[in-house]
């Protein structure tokens, strides 16, 4: 398949085949979040966001695999590199148990684990953030900073936002303020207050409408609730604040300057910890390495995972607790193959200027989008390669996501009427025109 | 390497290579658990137990790369049947939002995920349990079958027993009952009560040395516990009783028949479910599939990993939510590789009568070793392949490990002097003479 | 004394006695809320507002003996009552175990635990809450309010607001959102929710000063919080919401028309608990029986102290644990003495139409206060006689409160810097022109 | 009526005036414990253990009224010294923030709270406790102790014993481990740990028949749990280890000499805080002023009620937090006449000699129950006053508590199958007689 001539064709989808292979999956697999019955040929032509199914429908997929391809399928940037590597047994590694080098340690044939963690500090030095727990997911990248956090701090209180979402095992659960079905009938560990997120990037106090700033001479409510006169929560005992730059499953959601300001003078004022969840919002997808890079806020541990193949907790050495056995994980440093597949990726972000890359397309197609007269549009806004366009109600953005996947444009809802789109950070013009053209009918087709 | 006729070699250890690698590691690593400076030279020769480290060395690996490689390394049982994998890229997929397959779904050129559960529900069919979960690690294995189970029961009790370790996560980790370097200053979560735990695998009511039993007559901890009269524990609220049937961190203890006994009567009585954590022991580490398998207790939910490349919550359909959206996992069916080890390996103990070799080499061992005078030793225990040598002191178990080490065999304590022994699961005579020779010297050594 | 021709006289404040006393009090007293050197002389004369203390000082306290003597000291409206109980052994009673009569069960000589019960579900028949569960404090009473919920709803969770105080045991503590020094250091139950409380008695949505409505047109927080298809709580978990009618701790913050309409509008739709704890606002004080008596939301559960002299929890049978041993106490249904002059309290309330005088008092009193030029305050508000005025400064606040000390009016403080005034139900035009004086004077000393 | 030849006469229980006043007092009151119809006439003769009903059955109350009443009914050994007061308004008073003295603090006239507390640290002195917080319950004597106890040690674990019950509040609650039913659906704090209490009080390390000690050789289960190297609880992070020194609800369980000595050696390594819960057990009620007076080991907090009137948390002023405002209690100091009421009982204990008659009295009936050959009784102990009677069954216990009642003895259950007895402190010889003849012939009733 030739990228540059590829173009989508769907027969009928799901076909018989991808029926068939999901009949299979559901006998033994239980319930979970399958948004659609796309069913990944792996043997068949991929070639960046374009994918082929087991029923040869071509389809463009502007999910970049939920996030875990943020180059697309099989992207030479990162295949031709592991062309050096061949497949060993054991892949899934005792990690923070034992070491591995691929040959000479002076110079690796292909990147492993400690070569993952040197890339992922280059990216966070500013922050002076030179230390990396690896896990094996994004929920276990957020508990391992909230336990770095609970050491470094000695506080009891967690402080999370509205709308936020950051993972599904118990502790992470607990900092969720997205839909209640998460954490329905699930303990949840105790001490975390939420105030609300900014839902208008372009508020200001004064015109604040989640709440945060009630108006535009009364404290912020976070500032209320750490004030050391009046507030309920004892700044000293304040653990973390933790973050996500650009709300992912509450609805793609970018904060105002107004909002971050505030967070950041009451971290000047306080002297808490941010965790920034870059989980989805790392790793290029906004045209900065990491979100929170455009923001005046420098976090003290920053969490990574999807994109990047493996979880990754990053914080300063300091910050980490110093005695061994207080973190670990079987696993920890991940898979062979991983580890390489994200340390290719960052380096592929650097070699070939991806971040300007997903600035440019990302500016392209909300301004393809925003020449259309197109219906029951709300709002489309994006920064990078992280998009979103809002609909009038859930069922109409339910709607256009199905019409999307018959004219084979993949795509994935988030918050309650919110389509994302998120293609791969080496898209190009053609993609990104062949992505709006496929958008846009599917949204006539809902109207 | 002809695994054949290989030996260890030693020259120095940790030799310069390896320093220097962990060395660069440690620039960037977060303490955590590394046990001795063995760095894996993932391009060198390596056949089973035998593996060869950055400097040449070669070593009997009797920990199986810590449980992840169940059947050693680059072992052709695996690894011949993965020439037919080119790589991909995303490895680490969106298992739990979309599907894949390699090749036509009748006949897939290697195990996916779904063939891996297939597999899996297979050895899990006479508990009735149909259904699996896929994560990313052991500690989300056990957070999911907690979620299941805190859903299943609307109950708000767990309970542990002493000596456990299911994990890391906050979760997970708020059962551990083992070392409390684990849980210092983290939050946990509610409504864990903890009994002892057997800790003489030979034992009866009137014998008991671990206080469950109080003596012959009076009821046992957990059966006061949940008393519906005086008990302290309604067992209608009891959402789970988690159990390692072999505890691994807490010492390789194999509980006796008459505590497992007490355990299933009064599940029987009660009604509450019972999670087995066989992420140690599952996977045929004990001679049996699951350690639970020999045992009089039918577990309502299995959690595996380490050996299974994946995690895995196991448990009926009528067990698991039905609604959608309540468990899920990004990477929840895991990395594509991954899962085919998995079900590459769960095939190489069916094809190849690991259990059997389990069983035999593990008496052997303990036979090997049971003829030696070997001082300073308390106890030397095993079932299957998983075996364990308790010293008279913790400096002294670690002063073994060390000695073994320079010998060239790798080892692992648990416990607090206690020393386990985990060979590949299809080890040979003339490796276990080997090891259980390494083994003794490194014990007069450290005499 | 005679009330009506009683004056104010302060030789030296505190005075060489109460100094003394003072001493000897605190070389055995745990450091507490000690406000100043007020020691009531209980032998000395004392009439309404106007209390002796150890140095023959006349005080005109406008606390009502911090809330606990509804109509002063030594009111004859109570105390001619009492004339026909004569002290018995024990007082202290075992009233959830064991029963009494003043004789004659059909008619008692004084009013024991069973009519202060008839007393008080007489002021809550509009509510259907016909069942007491007395016990020994405010705190025990909120804690058996919320124990009562969470027995009803099977819920998980508890909503309550910023400003909140709800007593000082570990379960009602957890509700506070007033100062963190109260819950410090302290463990609290899990699931609690806050949410912003009107501050500004006259708002409307538009207008919101505290953020519980963002603008005009966004929902409140709350029904974000409870939204079924995007809110984080699941209304059906929600145990209880509980509420001051007027939050006393937090300020006196009298809630405007459209909050509570809001909280109303939630309740209908959703059909939680509602919790009005009135151990401050009711028995009275605002010129209501309860100060929810004036809101557009009815209660099902109600908290009393204070000015009953004993906790009380009123509910409906419905809504109770009919299970015995649920709910008990030991002296849960008090003091003999304790529950006669609560029960004589509310008969004094319904005698002498003390509501209609609250009213009429209070208004008064900001009425005089109002046409005074006062340097330095805010705000003065109130409702019957539940006052309050506002300062520039916490330190401000203080410096009024001394300075009333010294020419003889007692007072407290609440929130950050506003200054209550809670006089007897009965005070009469004389005695709050007199407070106004002293206190205006006060100011002005401040100033 | 005089004690000295009063007698116990019943003409029929409840008679219908007591049917009558129980019919009205439920016609309000919330379930709770109510244990039979008795129904005190407190206008009617009362001395000592003799007390008349509302139907003027005389019964002899070997309960002290639930043990409200340390010296029985209308005492003059307290109620002569009453003769000094005259009822004020309010009783109930704010001594927390106001104080208070009867005349001249030199001489006041009657005891306050000061002199409570005065009274109160002469028998914690040998323990060095100095300091009082007075409370209003039981229940709150134990939150505020546990309270200082998360302050003074910045730790985050209790420990409670299996058969604990230490209050109902949910701080209180969450220590017990008694009967399921008080703790059900309610939200309790967490990190507490229960350990087996004694259930032998002449066990040794050998014969312990409740798991605490497993064995001779192997440490008790609170030492593994705190074992620096192994254990699960950090003992630097224990809060407190609280402690009945001897168990009322659980069942009237006196510790062994081998338990105790244990707790007091952990103790001593580890350095955390004790609270000795004295509710049911102090006050003279063993014929020691506090049970654990008798005991190796040395609390640090002392919680008293029942026969003190008012709550009370006892410990050092460097125990105690210092900062104001951490602890508090509106009604804090008490009520005026219950802490009087208090204060005189401590009085009396001393003045009359009442540990040394309690001592002999309670041997006394444990010899003269002994005498006789009672059907299903399989144990009676006791020490001081604090007295029980173990039958074959529940059923049983309970037939026994009716019979008793109906020949006009009230006695109460504890544990499950435990009759408890606890006459006034001043019992004489002639009433133990009776006593024990009533309850010898209830015995035979209920066989």
């Amino acid at each position: 398949m030739d990228r540059a001539t590829a173009t989508v064709s769907v027969d009928s989808f799901p076909g018989p085949k991808a029926e068939q292979r999901v009949e299979y999956h559901h006998r033994f697999a239980a319930p979970s979040t399958y948004v659609y019955e796309f069913v990944w040929d792996t043997l068949a032509d991929a070639a960046g966001p374009f994918v082929t199914d087991v029923d040869s429908n071509v389809l463009l997929d502007f999910t970049s695999h939920v996030g875990a391809a943020p180059l697309g399928y099989n992207n030479p940037k990162i295949l031709d590199r592991m062309a050096e590597f061949d497949l060993v047994d054991p892949l899934k590694i005792a990690g923070q148990d034992f070491y591995l080098s691929a040959g000479d340690p002076t110079e690796p044939a292909y990147p492993g684990p400690a070569e993952l963690m040197d890339l992922l500090t280059e990216t966070t030095e500013r922050y002076g953030l030179d230390t990396v727990f690896l896990s094996n997911s994004g929920a276990e990248a957020v508990e391992n900073a909230m336990k770095v956090c609970y050491d470094a701090s000695h506080g009891k209180y967690g402080v999370t936002f509205e709308g936020a979402f950051h993972g599904r095992t118990l502790g992470a659960l607990s900092l969720n303020r997205s839909k209640e079905v998460y954490r329905r009938r699930f303990p949840e560990i105790h001490g975390i207050h939420e105030v609300p997120y900014c839902d208008d990037r372009a508020c200001t106090r004064a015109t604040c409408s989640c709440g945060f700033f009630p108006n535009a001479e009364t404290p912020s409510q976070l500032r209320r609730m750490l004030d050391p006169e009046s507030g309920y929560v004892d700044p000293a005992d304040v653990a973390y604040l933790i973050l996500e730059p650009v709300q992912g499953e509450g609805g793609y959601r970018f904060p105002s300057d107004a909002f971050v300001e505030e967070l950041a003078a009451l971290r000047e004022e306080h002297g808490f910890l941010v965790i920034a969840d870059e989980i989805q919002s790392g790793m290029g997808r906004t045209g900065e390495f990491w979100a929170v890079d455009d923001y005046p806020l420098d976090p003290d541990v920053v969490c990574a995972a999807k994109g990047l193949r493996v979880g990754a907790t990053v914080a300063s050495s300091e910050t980490f607790p110093t005695e061994t056995s207080r973190l670990s994980s079987t696993w920890g440093a991940g898979d062979i193959a991983d580890a390489m597949q994200g340390a290719l990726t960052i380096e592929a972000i650097h070699d070939h200027d991806l971040l300007a890359n997903a600035t440019a397309m990302g500016d392209l197609f909300l301004e393809l989008l925003g020449e259309r007269e197109l219906p029951n549009v709300l709002d489309a806004r994006g920064k990078g390669l992280m998009l979103a366009v809002e609909f009038d109600s859930k069922q109409r953005r339910d709607d256009v996501v199905d019409a999307a996947v018959q004219r084979g444009l993949l795509t994935l809802g988030c918050g309650t009427r919110t389509l994302r789109v998120l293609p791969p950070l080496d898209v190009t013009e053609r993609e990104i025109t062949m992505g709006v053209d496929l958008l846009a009918a599917a949204i006539e087709d809902a109207a």
